[in-house]
């Protein structure tokens, strides 16, 4: 048994049954261990942000432990930007780069980076094996720190001389990482719920996004009239029918402002406190009102339940009955493919179960209003914000959830940045249904140049937000990887196109002309 | 004036013409300074990599100093792959990257990361503008670093709130940064070519890669009978007719050893000590012989003209006639596609001035053998073997030199890392004619696979090297992006596609099914 084998099956031991990888040539031994290690099922990506992207989504849904086999620096810089919405998920992914060998990293190589440095800005925990002796207890290690306090990025570099090498140590069980129970501040939560219930809201974060929790919030907010939220972007967001509603805060600062008006106390359950995406000439950073008191009931990363439940059982919420949405009687939409009638669509066709990897920016706007009664589903947003992570999120999400349904609106530009997605759903034919707003624009950034004060009104730097020159055809390009694609043009067809998607099963990709 | 004007106009007054764009909201007054900054092209890229591929290509075949603008930390790392391969190109290359506005950084929104810890790996200067004061002088050191010593890779990180705020300082010219002289063993140099001259060899790198130090090189050759080459993957190397003929080094070691057998010394000018590129278990990685000497006549990013000019001189060879290749005449092929067929068509129709931007990997071991008598061109490698560069070099180089046709061979598994170039292949009208060896797997790996000693032979493993389900069409992928596709499986209709795509303009993609 050699270093590869030790690695691999420790991760496999551990809990790890996933690795998606883009190899090269340091990673051949590691390659070769998936032969031997065959509870963990490998899934091959033409880009290494497909990769990491997808092991994120199969974290998010699963709740487990995710890995990725990629090449060296530049392999890894290649799947940083979905390390990155990762790390900012509280997902929890071992990404494995090889190295070069250790006597031969000193020579310069052309393709020799300091992988560690260039891991460490978007990892909990960088595991870099020195010697045999490391190889067991470094791969377990690493396991460890990525299930901790709910789910974390570990990266785990591997020399190649280690992983060919005859193993001095058999592979191990790694321990689970450590979640803190959250231990906040009760007794003002309990305050503020008691004294001006109706100005509070509970606002859940990751580890507050799962049924037991939001029920708790829902059966507080149904004895205390208080409000309930969550993020602009959440990892997976339990919604739909039987499920509590939470509000969901705004993008653009100005309506998040408004959004947050006349709260003057934010009881914060796994969440960050609210601030806005980017800063703006005289707009505020911050979005809770002046003078708003922030209570950190749990924080980011700690369990939530036992002290949500405490603060259900002092308000008398224990035995409340949650208000969820009522099922919505949609009308079929007609005319133009726009906000609205795409998320009509949508909402209408959403079968039980469904996940939802979202990444339709400017298009999205009329998504959670208008599927807060569909069936029950799980919402996946852009964690990080590095756009560039639907569809590489989705095949993780259809991995990870096998007979779910998995839909991804992106927005053309945003599909662009890892189309070769397409290929794996079709090599793995995975259960998803693509829905690409083809608006021939950065249609995001054509508002944030006004909402920026920057202003620019010549074609030239108008140019560098449009799309349209050459129109990109999408239905062409998954052909080119081998998934079926149609293009619609109406309302109407888009909703027959959905219809159809939903009743049969493997990748498809719907091309949406707006 | 505001603080993006002053960095655009800074950078445009020292010489920057060009500027590759993915850009974001932290990056809207950059975007929108372009309209007065008339003197900088704007290229838009759909994803970061096309970018930064391409200021490498425009600096590789300019030599000047090109410039990519990139959105925050996670946008500076899909573009680091190939920033990687600029950096050991010895491109010259400023990367401008948005950050978050000072004011908001500390809220740590989704987006936010350590961008110059992000940068620090592939660059050789980093530079964060923290105050107003700071604009134009730190613009003009990023500016300065990255012409210093032929050509550096710079980050220049430019916080929203410091691109819209009125600029203190108006834009300045930078210094270009220097460039040392050589001043290495000319002594040992000659006397080893006087003592053994059959046994020595000119080891020439980037900086000796030009016209003038080549033609000295072949002088002393003449004279001598000493041994001239070159590494394995270069910038961009003159070669065809008119040139004295480098040799080039194997890229497989075993390969590469029998080149250096017998050779007693080796003298670097502009050019490191040749290793292996990757370690093998058994396998050397220093690829000169045992007692070799090494003599650093030039070390990288030196000025190799008057050292070489002097070594020449001492031997005798100033006034020697070089040994050019004479043009070759080299019958039409037939049969299959395989490395001789498809070297044999391309050296056929190299046009004069053509620029070469290599990826095709394990089909190109026939090309530089093929291609010695060919028109004169340029070629250029994967410098930093990060795959996934040839098709975004060929853009800056289309953009560099334009009236040069560039021809961009190139493996399936390579070109889907950046596919997304083709779209602006299309937008901008390049003249690039891509070749895309569509052979269905990562060939190359497959040999690694036994050269590592990994040896998997199981489906599983296989599996994760074969690109073969689904089939890649290439053709379709290209439509979808706007470039004209055509698909050959023979080398004859390689040959008379080849033909056609020479004779016209505008990008063109040959799937070449082997």
């Amino acid at each position: 048994m050699n270093g590869a084998d030790v690695i691999l099956q420790t991760l496999a031991r551990s809990g790890v049954d996933v690795v998606f990888t883009n190899p090269g040539t340091s990673e051949m031994q590691l390659v070769a261990a998936l032969d031997d290690v065959t509870q963990m099922r490998p899934v091959l990506g033409l880009f290494e942000g497909v990769c990491t992207g997808a092991a994120d989504g199969y974290s998010r849904v699963t709740g487990k432990t995710a890995s990725t086999l990629l090449h060296l620096g530049p392999g890894l810089a290649n799947g940083l930007a979905n390390v990155h919405n990762a790390k900012k998920a509280g997902s929890s992914v071992v990404n494995i780069i090889g190295d070069h060998a250790t006597y031969h990293l000193h020579l310069d190589a052309p393709l020799t980076s300091d992988i560690a440095a260039v891991a460490a800005p978007m990892s909990h925990h960088v595991e870099s094996l020195q010697t045999p002796d490391d190889i067991a207890s470094g791969a377990a290690a690493a396991f460890t720190a990525a299930s901790a306090h709910g789910g974390q990025v570990s990266t785990l570099i591997v020399p190649a001389d280690l992983a060919w090498s005859q193993a001095t140590i058999e592979s191990v069980t790694a321990q689970s990482g450590v979640q803190t129970q959250a231990d906040g501040d009760l007794a003002s939560a309990v305050e503020a719920l008691r004294a001006s219930p109706k100005k509070t809201m509970l606002y859940l974060g990751k580890e507050a996004q799962r049924d037991d929790v939001i029920a708790l919030a829902g059966q507080i907010q149904a004895v205390t009239g208080c409000r309930i939220a969550a993020p602009t972007f959440n990892a997976c967001l339990p919604r739909g029918q039987g499920r509590a509603v939470l509000e969901g805060t705004p993008y653009f600062a100005e309506l998040a402002v408004e959004f947050f008006a006349g709260v003057e106390t934010i009881v914060l359950i796994g969440a960050k406190a609210p601030v806005a995406f980017f800063a703006y000439p005289d707009k505020p950073s911050v979005l809770s009102p002046d003078g708003c008191e922030l209570i950190a009931l749990a924080k980011p990363g700690e369990a939530c339940l036992v002290i949500t439940e405490a603060l259900a059982q002092e308000v008398g919420a224990k035995a409340a009955k949650v208000k969820t949405p009522n099922a919505q009687d949609i009308a079929a939409p007609h005319g133009d493919i726009k906000p609205d009638t795409f998320a009509a669509a949508l909402a209408r066709h959403i079968p039980d179960g469904a996940i939802i990897a979202d990444e339709a920016i400017s298009f999205s706007m009329n998504l959670p209003g208008m599927t807060e009664g569909s069936k029950a589903h799980r919402w996946m947003g852009c964690t990080g914000g590095a756009i560039g992570q639907g569809l590489s999120v989705a095949i993780g999400a259809a991995i990870g959830a096998p007979g779910a349904k998995v839909i991804a609106p992106t927005g053309d530009g945003s599909a662009m940045y890892t189309i070769q997605a397409l290929w794996t759903m079709a090599r793995e034919a995975l259960d998803v249904v693509v829905i690409i707003i083809n608006n021939q624009a950065y249609n995001i950034l054509q508002y944030e140049m006004y909402r920026t004060g920057a202003n620019a009104i010549s074609p030239r730097a108008q140019t560098m937000l449009g799309l349209d020159n050459p129109q990109l055809d999408f239905c062409s390009m998954a052909k080119g990887m081998g998934v079926p694609g149609h293009r619609v043009t109406t309302a109407q067809d888009l909703d027959e196109a959905l219809a159809r998607a939903m009743a049969q099963a493997g990748p498809v990709l719907i091309e949406a002309m707006v």
